[in-house]
């Protein structure tokens, strides 16, 4: 299910330099440390650096800085990595589905599926729920009443859309993620919590891929959005009425209360907290485990948390906080 | 799907302040910006004030301090947030599935099932589960052996309710919730962990609320107890024998680990840490990410964490804190 | 469902100090509060000694220290609770499922199904799989192609495991857990993130217990590796090509960013967020909620996080850190 390629047709193809014989073919891709004969490997990381040295690749794509550090072929590009996403996918394409529907999944007849459709075993399309063209619905996957996906988009296994989801082109769903479930809405009545209605529902753009586990609550009114590009990893939860910018990326278990409002190209880090009702602007970068409290207005980087150290060190930092929290010094 | 209700109307049902036209009539809610004639609005979060002067609401939900800058008809209420909670439930009413079995579903003999139950597709109900009276049970949900749902309760889709756990009366529990896997118990014998059997099960109690993805495990020996009307969001971890308190409400992501005892009433904030062995009082409000190391013995609020700035500052906090860290300062 | 034995046959099947009568019998297990006649209880954890004074359990497993201050007989060793573990398991043994494959259940034709296994309703299992001996596939879950599960493992409900992963002997997969889906890996190109293929795999060795909820990425290239023996809790995040060391125990919700390597024999507390490519020793301990955000070379016990405060004493220990932050003290 691989192709076999020469290098001279990767760096024509991709307009890259090589150094090397053009003759040399590649079939596969590897890990410098693991690439035997016929892999193609990549430097991306400068902490990889001296693997360079030892690696059997047939050829390597590097920065144009290390193209000389290497004893194998080269194919240089300003950005490695990226060309190492473009190769690798004509090297190990995606294996596209045969259009059908499996007997064993439930359709129902009030569901709009195009001809090129893939659904697979018992999977769930309800009442007025449309697929367009060349959808992949996984094992397993529940689409509710009404709700739309678009061309291309790929759900994995055992995925759920909530009533009236809209989900756009090209995306792809991993296993376990929930898309509209009802955002956690209460108002309080002498102790006790009344249900408010989430009568919203979730847009998600073009191109957004979304990680296994991960939840994307529907608005109490209006919409939760996921603007076009958005890459989210797994279990990250999206609150109700969130918005997220075009192209943002978001690390793992990654929580974002209600109504916050993302920028644009922001990459976010694992673990982040960010509260509700805030607002990011474009281009932020957070680290991983910080906790966003209030509106970041300007872009750049952002950082909270205390990084691990020994047990008993950590005891004296403790120490100390709590005597300024006791009382103000000063 | 909706119904339309004049201002009189809604007044009178929920002893309202009209300061307006009785006969307007508004027939879906909306958000203040997003509003537009037959909608009705409110106000419940000070920093949207200023939406009031340019709505294009028929009506707005205010508390009385608001009611005068309001340039449309409002309906007044000491708690707007509540009163619009029980207008929304009116105006866009939960549509209830028509009671029946979907043939695709497995439905073991061995399960007791009321006449007013709806299976949907491809739901599995083993021996000895019991569904009362009225109980919507989603596609793709599992309840396993001996389970048992109470009257009302409805679970959305991918639900798992494990072996002998029990769910109270009039519940929610959202897609690709766990309730009773195994709790994380094991004793160390040289290096090599053995298993603990987890024998305990789990009681829901009554109008309890459990978000997308959140897993509740099974108790080592007695149960594990989430007690009435208590609301957890999505992505929440409820170790084994843990306690629950009447009523608390907790936020996305929260950890609680094993045999930690929550009083009533509480509200914990997002993505918060709780260890475990501990106890915290009733009326506790713990603020997002925080990390509670030890109990809790009084009502009032608690907080930790460092929110965020930038990289650079958070560096020099952090250069700080390792100094006392590294010996005791005086 | 569950066996009665004398004491004096635990004794010398466990190889115990027995002080009480051999002839006592117990036919389950309970907490020393909750225990009555016909109970054994256990005592590990010191701070519920007080509840050995008033205990109704026939018999109480306790370590030699405590064997004075019990009024009922006991059951001595050293390790009361891994003694516990193993009288549990004996006397509330696991159900084990009759083999068969439910008719409801997808098996594709290409899938090969030792003829020891159960396979419960609605599962997929796809081509090219394959269920060693006595494997238990629950209801709901998907197989896909060319994925590998070795003898004794059972997977509960709704578990995924996604293309060609592999898993070993005698493991536990919660509900929920989804094993393989791709890792979170994008090329920038100028400002839109390229999806870079994830052609790696996931491999389980045996005895590995995995909580509900919890996602392991397939790697990118190389594989993701969970060794023999390790028990992750439920909803943890262990991104690409990690690798968690044989015997190492993992609390919930921590999540373990790409491509670092945690040692054999750790213990990682819950909610800890560890980043990418770093190393973490053997014999390591992180207590709940850290942020590792540097390799830890040495076995040892690490921390971090500010635990819980008042939120008026917070504010202060927030802005005397806020002041660090702002210009270097000296």
């Amino acid at each position: 299910m691989q192709g076999e390629f020469s290098l001279g047709e990767l760096a024509v193809r991709f307009g890259l330099e090589l150094r090397g014989e053009p003759e040399l073919r590649v079939s596969r891709v590897a890990t410098l440390v693991h690439a035997s004969e016929g892999s193609l490997s990549f430097l991306a990381n400068s902490r990889y650096r001296r693997q360079l040295d030892t690696t059997r690749a047939t050829a390597v794509l590097v920065a144009p800085a290390d193209a000389e550090s290497c004893s194998v072929a080269v194919l240089v590009d300003p950005n490695p990595y990226l060309a190492y996403a473009r190769i690798a996918s004509l090297i190990h394409p995606e294996v596209r589905a045969a259009p059908g529907i499996h007997p064993s999944a439930v359709i129902s007849r009030g569901a709009r599926i195009a001809a090129t459709v893939t659904v697979d075993p018992l999977a769930v399309i309800e009442d007025g729920a449309e697929l367009g063209d060349r959808v992949h619905v996984g094992p397993g996957c529940v689409v509710q009443r009404g709700a739309r996906v678009g061309a291309d988009t790929r759900l994995a296994a055992r995925v759920t859309l909530s009533a009236g989801v809209r989900i756009g082109e090209r995306c792809i769903i991993h296993s376990g993620a929930v898309v509209g479930a009802d955002g956690f809405g209460f108002a309080a009545n002498a102790g006790i919590w009344v249900k408010v209605p989430q009568v919203g529902s979730v847009r998600i753009g073009d191109d957004v891929e979304i990680g296994a586990n991960t939840t994307i609550d529907r608005g109490a009114i209006d919409d939760t959005v996921v603007e076009h590009g958005v890459k989210l990893d797994n279990q990250i939860q999206v609150g109700h009425n969130v918005t997220i910018g075009a192209h943002t990326a978001i690390a793992g278990c990654t929580g974002i209360s209600g109504s916050a409002t993302i920028g644009r190209r922001c990459m976010i880090g694992g673990m982040v907290g960010i509260a509700g009702h805030l607002t990011i602007a474009d281009d932020v970068v957070i680290t991983g485990c910080s906790l966003v409290s209030a509106s970041i207005n300007q872009a750049g980087s952002y950082s909270s948390g205390m990084p691990t150290v020994q047990t008993r060190a950590w005891r004296r930092m403790v120490a100390h906080l709590r005597r300024f929290g006791e009382k103000e010094h000063r």
